[in-house]
C-alpha cells in the first residue's frame, strides 16, 4: 500500500492568479516517481484558519501532507503557526538556528533584521530540515502517526528539500520499493475520440489486471495530443520493460500518428531527421508568419540544419523574393513555388512552404482556414491542402504544426534503406 | 458579503505534474476581478470518489464550485458522473445536444465517434452552456441551493465560459449590484519593485478609503507588467470615471513606460502607429527565428502594414538577402545593415532587425544574452544593445518584445505633429 502525501500550497497570489503554482506540479512529478500517491493538491491564501483547515483536511485523507511557501520572515508568512495550531503545540525558538541564520546574513554582508528570527521557530517536537541557500529552514512535523512537512516557497529551495529531506523521509516511511514510471506518447492527426476508438482494445485487456498499465489521454492544442501510459512495479527495470510493451503495442496500431516520446516535439523530430540526413531546410511562409521558423528554432542546434524562413506577408514579396508567378497566391501551386523559391532563396536542401487564409475575411474567393502547404525534398515537390477549423490564431498554429508533420512524413518515406 | 467560488481541477496529468494547472489561476484572477472571493483551489484525479469528495468539501465551505476538465469524451472523462452523483440524481442524454455535436463534426467534414454522444450527458435538473468552439458543453448544476459548474480543461473554452456564463451566473446568485471594473495599463521596461515604487504614492494615498481604486501588478513575462486597477461603484459610469482619473494619474507617473491598456498588445500598438502613419514595415531576424514576424501578425489586419520578415539564421543568408558585409554577424553594424535590407529587399518603408546570441553556447565571441537591434525610420537608424538574462527561450522571447518596444518608441518620438 503506497503512502499518500497531499501538497497544501499557502499564498493569496496563488489563488489570485498572480502567480502560477508551477512547485505543486514539480512536486507531484518527482512524488509519483519515488512511488507515492498525491492525491490531491490544494492552494490555500494567507489564512490562518484556512491554512489550518486545509492541513487537517489533507492529514484526515492521507497519510503525509507537504506545506509549500509561508515561511519567509514577513507578518503574512504563517505556515509555521498554522502547523503548530494542528499539532496543539506551541512554538519555540531554536537558538542554534538564529545563530545560523545571522550567519547566513554575515555572510552576503548583511544584518539580519530582527523579524528574520521568526525563521528560527519551530513547533515542539518537530525537527528542522537545515537550509541550504536561503533564510528558512524546512520542518519534518510528526502529528498521530502522520506527518506534515514545510518548505519554502522558492523554487529552488523546495527543489532542493523536497529531494534531499522530504522524499527520502517519505521513502522511508512507507517501507515500500515500488516504483511509478510513465511515458508519453505524442500524436499528431488524429482527434481525441479517434485515438480512443483505436485503442479502447488496451483499456479493456488491462482493466481489472493489478499492476497493469494505465493510460490516458492529454488534448495538448496545436502541440498534439499526449497519450501518457504509467505503469507501477517493483522495480525501475520492470517497470521500463511494461512501458516499452505497452509503447509498441501502441505503435503497432497507431503508426505514424506517433511523432516522439516524452519530451520530444514536433520541431525536435523534425530537426533529428534533417540532421540525421545531412539535409538543410529552407522555409517560406505567408499566414503563419514566422510561427514555422521561431518553432523550428526552439531547438538548440537549429542552425546545424536551419538555414532560415522568408515571411512573405505580402503578395508581391512572393513574387519578388520568392520567384511566385504572378496570380492568386492561395493556390496549391504558389505553395510549390514558394517551396521551391525558398530552398534556393536560402541556399537550402529541403524547401517547406505553406500559404493560406487565416482571416479574419476571405481572401482570393477562399475561405477562412484554407490553407495550402508544399514539401520539397529528393526532387520532388509534395502539395498539401488544409480546411482548419477555429479562429485566427488557431488557424494560424495547426497550419504550422499540420505542415511541420507532412515534412516529418516526407523524410520519413524517402529515408534511404 | 461577498460570494465565495472554489475551483476543483480535475485530471491526473495535473497531479503528476504533466501539465501545470495555469486554468485554476486565470480563474482566480477573473473571479477576483468579479468581487467573487476564492479561498481554496484543488488539483484532484480522475477518480470519481475522489472527484466527489473534492466536490463535496468544496461546497461545505463555500457558495460555489467550478470543477475544470473532465468533459472530454473518452473513459478517463468523468466529471459529469461525479457532479451528478454530489446531486444525487442520474445522467440524462439531451438529444438536441448530440445532434449538436453531430453538426460541429459534419461542419469539419469529420464523423462523430459514438463515444462523443457522452458529451451530451448532462444530470438531471442541470443546464447547459451551450460550447462555442470545442465540443464538450459546460454545465451550471444547482445544489441545495449552492451551486456547481462545469467547463473544459481546454484554456481557450474555459476562458469563454467563464466570461461568457459562469461569472455572470455566479454575479447573479450574489445579489450584488455594485459593479466592479478594472482597467489592465500593460508596461514594459521596468522591473515590478521598481514600477511599485513609482506608484507608492498612488498606493498610500488610496490606503483605507473606502471605494477607492486598488492596484496590483501582474509580472507577465515577456507580455510586460500590467498594472491592474480596480474600482468598485454603484454604477458602471461613476467606475469608468474612478478608473480615467486613476489611468492619467498613473501614466503622469509611468510615461512611456505604458504601452497599451487592457486587451492591447505590443505589437497591436505597433501596428496602429504604422497604419497611423501610413507606414509598412520590414523585419529581419536572427536569434528570435520568427518570433517577430509571428507576433506582429498575431493582429488581424496586419497585411495593412506588415510587408514581411526575412528570417536569416544561418550568417550567409544575412550577407547574400540582407546585403549584410562579410564579418561577425551578432554586432550593431549587422544589425544596421539588416535592418536596411530588410527594407529594400521586401519593399517596406520601415526596417526592423535583431541579431545576438540566444544560445546555448556563444557565438562570434559573444556571451548568451548579447542581443543587437535596429531600427531605420525617417531615414535614421537608431542601434540598440541588450544583455538579456536567462535561457534561450527567454532570450529570444525577451529580445522580441525589447525590439518590438523600440520601434514602438521611434514610432512616438518621430510622429509629425
Amino acid at each position: 500500500m503506497a503512502l499518500s502525501c497531499e501538497v497544501v500550497a499557502v499564498g493569496t497570489e496563488l489563488l489570485l492568479g498572480q502567480i502560477v503554482d508551477t512547485n505543486s506540479a514539480w512536486m507531484g512529478e518527482h512524488l509519483a516517481a519515488a512511488g507515492i500517491d498525491s492525491h490531491y493538491q490544494v492552494k490555500v491564501g494567507d489564512n490562518q484558519a484556512r491554512i489550518e483547515a486545509a492541513i487537517r483536511a489533507a492529514l484526515a485523507r492521507s497519510d503525509a501532507v507537504i506545506c509549500c511557501g509561508g515561511l519567509g520572515p514577513t507578518q503574512d508568512d504563517i505556515t509555521r503557526e498554522a502547523i503548530a495550531a494542528v499539532m496543539g503545540v506551541p512554538l519555540e525558538r531554536d537558538p542554534d538556528m538564529v545563530a545560523s541564520i545571522a550567519t547566513f546574513f554575515r555572510g552576503r554582508g548583511r544584518e539580519m533584521a530582527a523579524n528574520n528570527e521568526r525563521q528560527a521557530d519551530k513547533p515542539v517536537g518537530a525537527a528542522f530540515i537545515p537550509q541550504t541557500m536561503g533564510t528558512a529552514p524546512g520542518l519534518i512535523c510528526p502529528v498521530d502517526g502522520k506527518v506534515i512537512y514545510a518548505v519554502p516557497g522558492v523554487p529552488h529551495e523546495m527543489e532542493d528539500m523536497l529531494e534531499r529531506a522530504v522524499i527520502p523521509d517519505l521513502r522511508r516511511r512507507s517501507g515500500e520499493t515500488a516504483v511509478i514510471r510513465s511515458r508519453v506518447l505524442r500524436t499528431w492527426g488524429l482527434a481525441e475520440s479517434t485515438l480512443a476508438e483505436k485503442v479502447a482494445h488496451r483499456f479493456d485487456r488491462l482493466e481489472g489486471i493489478i499492476g497493469a498499465p494505465t493510460i490516458a489521454f492529454l488534448a495538448s492544442g496545436p502541440a498534439g495530443i499526449k497519450v501518457r501510459v504509467t505503469v507501477k512495479a517493483a522495480d525501475a527495470a520492470t517497470a521500463d520493460r511494461a512501458l516499452d510493451e505497452e509503447e509498441a503495442e501502441l505503435r503497432a496500431v497507431l503508426g505514424d500518428v506517433v511523432f516522439g516520446v516524452d519530451d520530444d516535439t514536433m520541431e525536435s523530430v523534425v530537426g533529428t531527421l534533417l540532421r540525421k540526413r545531412g539535409l538543410t531546410l529552407g522555409v517560406a511562409e505567408s499566414l503563419t508568419g514566422g510561427l514555422i521558423g521561431a518553432r523550428l528554432t526552439e531547438v538548440p542546434g537549429a542552425s546545424e540544419w536551419f538555414r532560415g524562413s522568408i515571411v512573405s506577408y505580402a503578395s508581391d514579396v512572393k513574387y519578388t523574393l520568392l520567384g511566385v508567378p504572378d496570380g492568386p497566391v492561395v493556390s496549391a501551386s504558389a505553395a510549390e513555388a514558394m517551396a521551391l523559391g525558398a530552398m534556393r532563396a536560402l541556399g537550402a536542401d529541403v524547401g517547406l512552404a505553406v500559404t493560406g487564409v487565416a482571416g479574419p475575411t476571405e481572401q482570393d474567393g477562399m475561405p477562412v482556414g484554407t490553407v495550402f502547404g508544399a514539401v520539397h525534398l529528393d526532387g520532388t515537390t509534395s502539395t498539401h491542402e488544409l480546411h482548419l477549423p477555429g479562429d485566427r490564431e488557431r488557424v494560424r498554429w495547426y497550419s504550422t504544426i499540420s505542415l511541420l508533420d507532412a515534412l516529418r512524413k516526407r523524410l520519413l518515406a524517402d529515408a534511404p534503406g
